[in-house]
């Protein structure tokens, strides 16, 4: 398996992950949750829906909850485009390689296309939104992880040199990428934006919505929110960490919304620009991945947001990863967790 | 089962909780944990000894550390009286009351009395040590941590009222404890010195040591203690955090040492000083007890090092505890960890 | 002139720097200021009266503002005593040694006792105070500095070594002292409580309080402070920091409350317990005294908050401080600031 | 006078604000200060040229000092271009401009291109460095403040819309610019990368190097580069700060090398992205434009490090700029800050 080759002349300009639309089955709770311990800012509500931004964004919105009674999930995967007529180019690109694209209305954005990855994860591009002045500044105002901004999307696909593919022949860049058994690509790390990233392809039965990531300024504004979470009723959501990735990745915490969409908080990552920065290879070792904190649990790995709409295909070969039950399992004195000891 | 009270005339005046010894097997390697995860500085060291302290300590030391062939060890639990004075009140107070307690000569340290507490915990006492000046400034020399001074100690007893009514008539003073089915106390938390703690007793066979506390200044050097561990192969002594703990107590980080020894890296906790400050009282539910982070491994509650010379006796009720494993297993779909799932 | 020596057995048990009682102008105005920059918690408020507290306190103020239509002042300088027997104590003392001593009601306090000390210094005793919930781990309810507790007073005073007296015959231990022109003792800093401090006097006409400090859990707490000073109208309010002290004492950062009140802002600072722990001495040396940051403004020097009824005296000899305008002008190239160049 | 506009089509890609070369009298005590405070990590070094890089970086160098017995000054402000391609489109575009650019060898760097800017300031473009592996995560082997990598330049120039127009040309946009009297822009905040910045212009004689600015993970990095400057003799070295910038930019201090050359440690700015992000205008208003801190001294206003070769124009019309001695000066008493009171 080979690792998609950057089309450093991509037919049009995507510039970032910017923002996402998920369904809800409580608004009211949603909201709770995304003010008062990620931070958010309501940027527009009615009784259908609230639109969200991070205290740093100028843009509009960066999350949009829509009111559901059906199961909820993930609508679109948005991403900016630079200006209007790399729509246009989008367009035409889509249409000449077969691809259905069309354009919609979005309110407080610009033009708007739609359109699946290969993967089948349904997308959305636009040029503009609607701005509102950016509230970084103003910390008194802020609350919980006080959010700066939307980062990064995890979509979890059979197959990720394929979906990385279609992201490539665009102009994304590999940061990283992760190797099992020998040459196998399990993941890869796309970007668009030099802070990185924009895009992550992990290996497992997809395309499924594993998570997105705000950038948080420091690591105490990580642990506000775990305060906030714990007195306000959400301990319970935090999944995963605090902890600090390997792979040279940042420090996170995940935590799951009301409605189990996840989320990761983590601090800015690495600056990548140069073109000597050629992809780095990890391989899977046994063992916790972490440079320090405690493996996964296993609804890290297993649970995700179904894309409405898109159909779910297994992969030809799944990895077994090493969710914390089975650390906790191999480190324990025996197979039963509930075993009485002296 | 009944609160021991305090005794606010003790016979000899206790300030802290100030001092501990271990062995240990491999000596380079718990130097290299101490100095380089939680920031310790060597005051002393030679062949079969290490002495070390926090930045912030004018004492000698805080931990001393004695090479073994055996299984590891607490060989001594410390703590200061005022002066000269209290170690004269404290060997007639023992003697009165029939409690052996002996003068011993211990390097760089003033006249020193050891005891046992009624529990069995052996204790020593003493008045002067040798100082060396603060380095807590200093902070381009402070590493991992940068530990700040010890805290308290933790120690399992079957019975933690009849223990703690050792020190409390020694004057201590408990901020809170916690019941459980009803009015059973099963555990004690007390203090001399008004950061507090000094000392901790929790309900299991005993006595055994759990843990001691050291205190460092911000969440950001737990985060540098945590990032050493992980790049300097101790990323498995990580065994617990970082979370905050229920019951208005700190944020927290739990680690174990290269003998298995467990520490607390902690920061500093609420000043209790006035008489209005009646002890509180926690009543155990289910579920997970932090504000945040998930419940202790079973490691946690199972593991300790041994007192040596201690013999351990098993409580008439132990408490049935949370483990991670138990939660992780009440969480799951089914009782089978290592399952395969969709 | 020598250090007063510390009375190890003092007539009564002073436990710590407790509340301050000061007069305001604007009520309103300074209700905002503490609350949206320094954190505090209002207790009880009415027309007249505002009672406030740290987030940490379960004590029901350590700070309370009076309205006036005088030039604002310091009222009280209040200390807790461990119990109502050491006001019966202190009562006997001050009788003894024929200092004007009587009882007071105060509101939401014990039995009070009004006495002065030998500077002059107007103050009040007391053992109990209505308790309130301690709110410190409810982060998601803290403002600005989120300060957690009263820590300390400064008062300046013509002659520190006598001032100094009545305190180290009440117990009061010297932590560090200054000395100016060999061995002419210019400040002295006194500490009950083992955190510490709780009364710092400096060599100036007096007395005349000069600040009081409270503790920050950690330094983001402070800059969040300093970020509502400047985003709510009171940038102008910081005088001096963030930087941090010489002589091994902790970062700090100074504002000036509405009617110029001045206080401190400051991290948890080292433990002071053992009998080991001697005075140390510093000598004042020419420059900047701090580790780093600049040298405090000549406001600093100069402005205090009048001790309401204290008769002000100067010293024989004053101190030539270096104010931060005599630093930048021994720095810049001549005498007029304003001068034009290239 | 109006803002230059950006071309988005420029003639090649330059990424971002890369390396610099200075020269400094005293190499040792500059690698001391670099190391130590800054914490730059030393990719090579000889008797005459030290290359130093931040703790993320992947690059070779982004400081080179290079010994000199003459002035110190800075030799070359250095920008990345993407590929080796933009190199030739550079040349063929200043070619093309009858702007003189000459290839040359420079070690560690793939083909370099030296030219001038229309202000004068010498500049520098290559595609390539040689890399070295990031250390971003070996927080163990951080000092001071671990920079993590190079960020902006700040040039004084007599005429900023002059000297910006080279660069919209070459793509740059503007993040934000300062007017004062109306319509006079008299700062220009530039950027090719989204973090921002990479270039700013502020109106003074001209061209000047002010300073380059290292990007720090937390505020306490900034801490322990002052503790580090106040523990190991530069303490004089900081020269303003810390504090927060009005204009919604980032926590900053700023330290003068031992040669003088300014740098400045500032947190993560916002991301700039989208085609939406018009420039902002900013109103020079009387009194600090700091969010919250002192106004900067003169020294900051006046002191600079040359730049070898270049030609200092005077502006047609200069700023009156607030120091912190005007400041002071208008807040005191009277003018003489050296008088004595009471």
């Amino acid at each position: 398996m080979s690792l998609p080759q950057t089309n450093f002349k991509p037919p049009f300009n995507i510039t970032r992950a910017s923002h996402l639309v998920f369904t809800s089955r409580d608004l009211a709770k949603s909201r709770d949750f995304y003010t008062e311990v990620i931070g958010l800012k309501v940027s527009d509500e009615t009784a259908t829906t609230i639109h969200l931004r991070g205290v740093e964004e100028r843009a509009h919105h960066s999350l949009t909850l829509k009111r559901t009674k059906d199961e909820p999930g993930c609508e679109r995967v948005g991403f900016r485009v630079f200006d209007e007529e790399d729509l246009e180019k989008a367009k035409s690109h889509f249409d000449r390689n077969g691809i259905a694209a069309k354009f919609v209305n979005v309110p407080f954005q610009g033009r708007t296309l739609h359109v699946c990855d290969t993967a089948g994860t349904p997308l959305e591009f636009c040029a503009r939104m609607k701005t509102l002045p950016r509230v970084q500044t103003q910390t008194h105002t802020h609350k919980g992880a006080g959010a700066l901004r939307m980062d990064h999307y995890q979509v979890l696909v059979p197959d990720v040199a394929a979906a990385a593919k279609f992201y490539t022949e665009l102009g994304f860049r590999v940061s990283d990428y992760i190797c099992a058994g020998g040459d196998r690509i399990i993941g890869i790390f796309l970007y668009r934006k030099n802070n990185p990233h924009d895009m992550v392809f992990l290996t497992r039965s997809g395309p499924r919505f594993h998570h997105f990531g705000y950038i948080v300024h420091e690591m105490h504004h990580a642990v506000r929110a775990l305060d906030a979470a714990g007195n306000l009723g959400f301990g319970e959501n935090i999944e995963h960490g605090p902890g600090r990735h390997g792979h040279g990745h940042s420090y996170y915490v995940y935590l799951r919304d009301p409605d189990g969409h996840r989320l990761e908080l983590l601090l800015p990552a690495v600056q990548i620009i140069d073109i000597d920065d050629e992809p780095m290879r990890y391989d899977v070792k046994p063992g916790n991945t972490n440079l320090w904190g405690l493996p996964p649990p296993r609804s890290w790995f297993e649970e995700t947001s179904p894309l409405i709409g898109a159909k779910v295909m297994a992969p030809g070969t799944q990895g077994d990863s090493l969710t914390l039950e089975k650390y906790l399992f191999a480190k324990g004195p025996d197979a039963a967790p509930v075993k009485k000891r002296a």
